[in-house]
């Protein structure tokens, strides 16, 4: 395979002095594809070998009604056995770009917690779910003003939410204290709420 | 493959209804291994087809001078085309068990940012790093007065530290907010860190 073949998109931010010298696909399935690949960085621009997992970019969403209280999902989640309490998420489907990132944000929001954004959503820029082995970036956003939507929510038929809960800001951050909240796309967008001041 | 076989780790913890009904693999590297399960879960006891990225579980984290400053490293990440500023994290080797767990915690202390913990480590819990696809599992730490050890930094020739920087709590916040922080290991701890009224 010819390099950097097969790679379905292009990384977000490429920066000087990484190229791939050479990429062949060791594993591929619908959601997941993993490659050997030969890449030269700033510091080895010889080339280091490594292998990639490769991963559609998802969007994540913190949905915040008019009294300020937080909407969690809770998924079971098969490659983990357990269930977990979640913002809303879902991977882009088709080309990655800013309209299709924020439609994913709203189309979750919809699909997975029943509710329409009558707000803003706004953008927390991303993060990388395990930088040692996958490119898998997702991106953050806060949804203000959530209310039901006429349709109620429509899951996937692939994943399962067995309910959608309505948590204060002093609650999440109980819950992320206590280890009940322990998955990283929610653990991210609080950081980033947090960060931002934008919690509360 | 036998129902369950060739998994490297049993969840870390096990919940009711859940069961591995088949089992098959269809990738196997050194660091990762991907199959394609076949799981019973608590709300779909026929059993749901997924692909399941296995990795070996991970310690992350925040080491922390007597003067309250944190210490963060810049790494190369392959995966990502990027160099990030992270908390120090590495996978655990051999049998995963909450001593070895904190060995791994205090061997990267050392490796990667050239320190030793003179205070407490303290164990912040876990959390899974895209529950979606993979079994992947950080378990979080704070490393209280650390200081420069005698022999300095041990990097893995497999990986590139570009550096050591020393950051405020305010710094830390700073970066989060303006995304340039962007790895799941250091948001995730920064948040439990945050939750438990502990950054600063």
């Amino acid at each position: 395979m010819t390099a950097g073949s097969g790679c379905r998109e292009a990384p977000a931010r490429p920066e000087l002095g990484w190229h791939t010298l050479e990429s062949r696909i060791l594993c591929e399935t619908p959601h997941l594809q993993v490659f050997c690949e030969r890449v030269a960085t700033p510091s080895r621009p010889g080339g280091v070998e490594w292998v990639v997992a490769r991963r559609r970019a998802a969007a994540v969403v913190a949905p915040r009604t008019a009294a300020g209280k937080y909407l969690l999902v809770r998924q079971e989640r098969v490659a983990v056995r357990r269930a977990l309490w979640e913002f809303p998420a879902g991977q882009v489907d088709g080309e990655v770009n800013p309209e299709a990132i924020r439609a994913t944000a709203l189309r979750e929001l919809g699909e997975e917690a029943g509710v329409a954004c009558r707000g803003e959503l706004v953008s927390l820029g991303a993060f990388y779910s395990s930088a040692g082995f996958t490119d898998e970036q997702a991106h953050l956003f806060l949804a203000t003003d959530v209310a039901p939507r006429a349709e109620g929510s429509a899951h996937d038929e692939h994943e399962v939410i067995l309910g959608v809960g309505e948590f204060s800001a002093g609650d999440l951050r109980r819950m992320i204290a206590a280890g009940e909240v322990a998955d990283a796309n929610t653990l991210a967008l609080f950081a980033r709420l947090t960060a931002r001041g934008l919690l509360e």
